[in-house]
């Protein structure tokens, strides 16, 4: 039996523990921050408390509106208890905006609308690079079922709608995110991983300034300011919202 | 109007001419040989007059199998006259066993037979590369409609079946190749550019030697020769069958 306090696993900008429970893990959330595929290094100070704090908000918000996620509760600024899932290997992006590996792949500038959100899957695999796959490929690779990956879909274009409205009323714009799934014992694919500005691309809906892991990935200078902006806006508005 | 003779396209492989008819185009191949984008470059000596024959003698196969092709007229050994068409900006490449970038991006070993044929769309655009693309990318970019996507898969598996079984009585395995379709002036999707071992991947069916474009890649000699037993294999079971 793994001990409580055990490192089961420690990825770029997290850490996970295992609990008493054999069905609950601690995420600690670092400030360590990487881009292009570890590539670039470095650290945005604050980052953790703030991923830690935003996922947790947007996970409950999304959970409100009939999301599951493996949330289950916040322990400390950069701890959190979720319930124990096997990650599906497949990154599943939703792009709302051109912008990032899409518009230099596919030669769209950044900042043109798509006529509808889409929904891409990456194969989660560091040592390949993250390579964008198919459905077709997902099958050959044995990453998921048909059937999961239609619920992969239909959760993304549903969490895509959610995101846009919560964002949106907190003056950003969401031009585009990843997530992650995990299936639970029992098969159940739910929400795992993260939603924060390591994961989203979120410009000020007025200004269209970036107020994301881009400013880091760019060289675009006050990362901090940014994660922190984002992580004011959707704190006071939800404050406002509980009045 | 256009002069019959002037060239109205030219590609790494073949040079496109005007003809008297303004529906009929005469295709001209060359011996110059390019790989990984343009970035290698050399000459096959030989290659434009088989590339030439072979596809001729395929179109024809397929043909008379109910696969439309911008086939009409074989001048010379380097020479076609064929439909004018429009062609769909995605490489459709069919893979039988793994190789090539497919081994390489998703990390499965070359050789490995695939359960089912995979068929993968590229965005045809030497600029950009050739990207990947799923078929909501061909959609956004405007590429080919939703009926055409599904018309070129189709069209796909069935020419895969009727090369699988061409090549394997002539002692080879096609391992994966790429198509290229045009659109005629009524809008309907042929078949068009060229089936040889620039675009094909094909193993000797007993010692799974490589008899295609690879050996010019990979820089594994004897690239003429591959070229020319490929050519002789099929040509000899040709008359073989017309006895």
């Amino acid at each position: 039996m793994v001990t409580a306090g055990t490192l089961l696993y420690e990825g770029k900008a997290k850490r996970v523990f295992a609990t008493d429970d054999a069905s609950v893990v601690k995420v600690s959330y670092k400030d360590d921050a990487t881009a292009f595929n570890g590539l670039k290094k470095g650290q945005i100070i604050g980052k953790g408390a703030i991923n830690n704090q935003l996922t947790n908000l947007l996970f409950a918000y999304l959970g409100e509106n009939g999301i599951k996620t493996h949330l289950l509760e916040q322990l400390s600024e950069r701890e959190t208890l979720v319930r124990k899932v096997d990650i599906v290997p497949i990154e599943v992006v939703v792009r709302n905006i051109a912008a990032g590996s899409f518009s230099k792949r596919l030669g769209v500038a950044e900042g043109e609308e798509l006529p509808y959100p889409l929904v891409e899957f990456y194969y989660k695999n560091d040592e390949l690079g993250d390579p964008l796959i198919t459905d077709e490929h997902a099958l050959i690779l044995g990453l998921a079922t048909r059937a999961e990956l239609t619920e992969l879909r239909n959760q993304a274009i549903k969490i895509d709608r959610l995101l846009q409205q919560r964002f949106l009323a907190s003056g950003l714009i969401l031009v585009d995110f990843k997530l992650e799934f995990g299936r639970t014992s029992e098969g159940e694919i739910i929400l795992a991983d993260e939603i924060s500005p390591d994961t989203c691309r979120l410009w000020d809906s007025e200004t269209r300034k970036k107020l994301d892991k881009d400013r880091f990935r760019q060289d675009l200078g006050g990362v901090e300011d940014a994660y922190q902006e984002v992580f004011a806006r959707l704190t006071s508005l939800r404050e406002g919202q509980s009045e």
